[in-house]
């Protein structure tokens, strides 16, 4: 149950056991071939929008959007938390002006104050993230979209702990660059950053824009034009044995099917936090309508979060640690994302209240597991 | 036999099969502190380098060589081919000055005519390709290191297709950056860009630098000594299961002893060239002093290049197409690094002797086998 | 959850990845050196017993027992139920007399009334169930031992559901075989029959036994002793793979510690017990004195038990039918035995207790899984 | 180059990568299910013969065919070596009498010569070795099985090294009982017996037969209908683990073509022997009609083959020691079954030309590689 990397499924791991499969090999091109149709489909795409799947993760595949800007652009950054602060941290490593809205912990920036922000300056980006993955809050994107819309030129989203989880809708709510990692809610090992471009976003790529080489999608689109035509095609070496994998994802995803996959998130986080309130104990996201499928941040009053992570993992249970600095030392985070399940849940419920009861929180033990027994009954 | 990825070995694949294992798990602390460790023994550094293991590959160690640079710095590339072009290519993507000295496809750069190009102008950094792998010449770089030395700031090597298979002394060479991959002469599944920075190299990262974010050395440097020190640490995910094939390769590279697997390789070298040299085949590398021990270029007469890669992949044999512009549809490449022994030699040799005959490449069958026969003997 | 095969950790599934280590490797014969000796150990043996791992499984184990008979001889078979009746239809097979004691479904034989048939007769061996499989029921086989050691020349035991799981003493209790197979609470694939001789017993193996040829220990012997004395040694092909696996699940024990795992599988068992009490189930075993720490049988009087199979595995938990022909229809099992821990006990406990109450089974939903709660507080 | 177990494809391994699937499960049901149905037609059998896959290998299938054996019949074991005596040592063990036919080492029994000895004598059953793995001579069973088909009850085939690389044809010879193991030119890891009976021998199947209980086959015959028909059944556990791996090897087999994987043995034994002949070693095996596509023993006069097996496996291939007892120390074996290629061959001839040739073996070095490059030429 952590935040991510999570658990990964072996049948998975297993599909990456191919020992001399190279980039150039049917096999492979194949795999991305599936594998970038299905990122569409996952993100809620049309043919209209061009599919990457590159090396590195979440934070790569963020940067990679300064292919996108040229020098002097300005950006609007949405921040929930730490990891809204990245998209901050790494604009400024380039020639273009970054504002940035913030909230208090816990909390979300409302779709009014986005609104009003674009209102009084002209920018090119505005950057969310989906799922704050420090916080476990969910930024209402589709609503900040259609506020926005038709004031900016690009929007993103950092969908890193939402897609595969959450209902993301990148067609429908015109938004130009989805992204997410492939060891989040899609159940992969770490190693690759995927993401969607509109036909908008695309006409953007440039050798004007401010970005590098490795991660400028420029140097990437042919390649993934290529890959998904079935041509071999390279610029620099792709993960070939996690694209296994991600295509494996993928295939055990559609048999699942997206929408049930949405719904079992959504059960499995009511259960979580219906588990957690009978417990007693409080959640860091402050508004049920920003509660997200996969992440739950938990308030501690007594029990110390690192030794309560300590105390699980001897019990069989990994956990993460709070890292919004404003909160530092108060909470922890449950993650429940992939292959997750109500019995996880009730393993996650058993645990935790036992273990924070035994710290002196104060937890009535049982009220969570009957809780979690009710919800699922 | 392919110049990359390479064939993998089972037992270094398997030891990614970890499905709950995150980046703050004991485990991958350990695999990391063990491999950066290792990592600089195999780049035949000491103590005063900083080794760093970040995610991608070979362009996105190359590339975070950027994390040293300055606005307004020079830059001298030593280019055989394709893989100097890239270090051109990326360096032009940052405000600083790029000088190129180039030479014939299969010839090297001389050191002298290094020596000549940074008495006239003040490099920061002199950037070079050790193995060149789009034509299999090795670039002395001993030699270069020694002229230049005292006139330039820094000297960077792409160690891509030599570290782990030919000798590598950044220390004793004072080279201040060498770098690799994992999926070359270590053995490993793409995803992985390795490499060392001298203490001159990492007193120059800074925020003044003009990299970016992702690959900026700044921003891993804490978290490799962390890790290295036995600390989890986060900035970015790093690809925990490949982590764990790259300790599982080290730990059976030490096993082997890296002065045998570097006599292997070019032991593995010498078989492939009595073969082909014995079949009458022309080898790209124009001179014996800069043939490689891992790629070996073969140029076609009567054959097709294309065609003979089809003819060996259905007998078994994967090799790779010739990518240097100025031989196009000349000549094929053969990767020789790994867990390659002499009896991949023999199967190489054999199946392109028959394959070259059936094509109508004049050469004489069984005049390789027996050259490598004798080789071997 | 599963009587067995019970769930296969993987770390010990991919110890069987090695594709061309044959019989005679020196890999697979100290795979069989450490595994004869450690069984040794696990069967609280002495380096006078004599260690065997055949191809098979229990039903060959225990056919094998055949190698000490010879014609004429008499056997008692002590039986709790379906597997204490194998015992019987196995000797049935041969040319000895065999007379077996019996008791009511649930409940199990006294010590009392076997010691009252070895005085009357003279048997050659009893054979007895250590913990039966079909019930759950556990054999107090000390006190039998203890009660007939004089009056008859071997004692056999099948510790099919036990050994690794329960206190196992061949040699304080003198029994004379001890085995078991690889896929119960050794959590390894099933493939291999585990067995113990005494000196006594090694002593009967001959020419003249009634035992046939592929079973008969006396073919087998020399090949144990040398494969423990680190030669390469054929009678017949032993399944490599396979023991790869037990040699990895016999070291993941040992860094467990035997005392360990058993107090490990006590725990669970106690768990599951206190959950199926406190939802009102009946427990198959009739006395607390036999209660097993590998399989609980559970009565339903509302529910279909083979209904709750299917409820139960669409919730993602296996659980066994119940298979003693008189309860038939009337019970299901749940195995706890293995890499088994208390988180997997509530995930059991949680999820019957929902299926049970929607078939309509009267049970108070959550004090099921609070039970277990304040079992392991 | 293994006789057995054979080196194993990683597909084949890595489909038993399942931890949590029972015997009753349904992936383990449509796994024997269509395993049944495809060694039917392995083994050149049709509806009315039925398949039976067991624990073990080739000599629990070699000992099973006593379920078709009653107190008093009478056996002919036709034998040409090891393989062949192991029929008379198994039917030794069971109150039946036994006759046997021999013929020098590296020679055949003659058909004529079984013929003969039919007529005089009333057999129930005739017992020959397709491939007898000790010499690697092949029986002509099919000229056998013609002239004595009308004169014996029964006729069993042991095809442990010859069905999936030789020409088994069950039905057109009306040959009663075929058997193999997984281990052979299958190509999976040691651990089931395989075997077909004709309409006949399952007749034969009764309380009254010799057999034990184990290996008795009419304790498994409903087991495997029902399997095959798709249904769960126990008579005692399966290799579940390894029966996924063997539908995984009869799945590429089938991709393959039957017909194909046998001109691929038939190849890759020519381009052995060729090789051999050409350095100018002896063949076991006297007769070139008796030359088997998978075993291939080799006569040496000056060095010691123990010492030459040794020198092999350090320079990566592995052979079997000779083990017939009549030319124990003069020869070793080659195996070239599963998934063997002319590449194979290569390697196998160019380690012995050097190794012999080091051993003082009186070889050519070269004209052994020569005639394999000329035979695949």
């Amino acid at each position: 149950m952590h935040v991510g990397p999570v658990t990964i499924d072996y049948d998975v791991l297993v599909a990456g056991l191919r020992g001399d499969t190279g980039f150039t090999s049917q096999e492979f091109v194949e795999a991305m071939s599936f594998s970038l149709k299905y990122l569409r489909k996952l993100m809620g795409a049309d043919e209209t929008y061009q599919p990457f799947i590159i090396p590195g993760g979440g934070t790569s595949a963020m940067e990679s959007v300064a292919s996108l800007l040229r020098r002097g652009d300005k950006v609007l950054v949405v921040s929930n938390g730490v990891f809204g602060d990245r998209w901050k941290a790494i604009f400024n490593r380039y020639s273009v002006a970054v504002d940035v809205l913030k909230c208090d912990p816990g909390d979300y920036v409302k779709p009014d104050d986005v609104e009003k922000a674009v209102k009084d300056e002209k920018y090119t980006l505005v950057a969310m993230t989906h799922v704050e993955t420090s916080t476990g809050v969910r930024e209402p994107v589709e609503a900040v979209a259609k506020r926005i819309r038709d004031k900016v030129e690009l929007i993103a989203v950092d969908g890193v702990s939402s897609v595969g989880a959450e209902a993301v809708k990148a067609k429908d709510n015109q938004i130009d660059v989805y992204l997410t990692a492939s060891q989040k809610a899609i159940g992969v090992p770490p190693g690759a950053g995927l993401l969607v471009l509109s036909e908008r976003a695309v006409s953007r790529l440039s050798d004007e824009s401010v970005a590098g080489y490795y991660l400028n999608l420029k140097n990437w689109v042919d390649v993934m034009r290529n890959l998904e035509d079935g041509k071999a095609s390279y610029f620099a070496t792709l993960p070939v044995q996690l694209i296994f994998m991600l295509a494996k994802a993928f295939e055990l995803m559609d048999k699942e099917g997206l929408e049930n996959r949405i719904k079992r998130h959504e059960r499995v986080a009511q259960g979580v936090r219906a588990g957690l309130e009978s417990m007693g104990l409080e959640i860091v996201a402050k508004r049920p309508e920003t509660y997200s499928n996969t992440v739950t941040g938990v308030m501690v009053k007594k029990a110390n979060p690192s030794e309560v992570l300590k105390a699980v993992l001897s019990e069989g249970l990994e956990l993460a640690p709070g890292v919004h600095p404003a909160l530092a030392g108060k909470y922890f985070r449950i993650g429940h994302m992939g292959w997750v399940t109500p019995n996880d849940v009730m393993t996650t419920i058993a645990v935790l209240e036992r273990v924070l009861k035994r710290m002196g929180e104060p937890v009535n033990l049982g009220e969570g597991v009957r809780a979690v027994q009710l919800t699922y009954s």
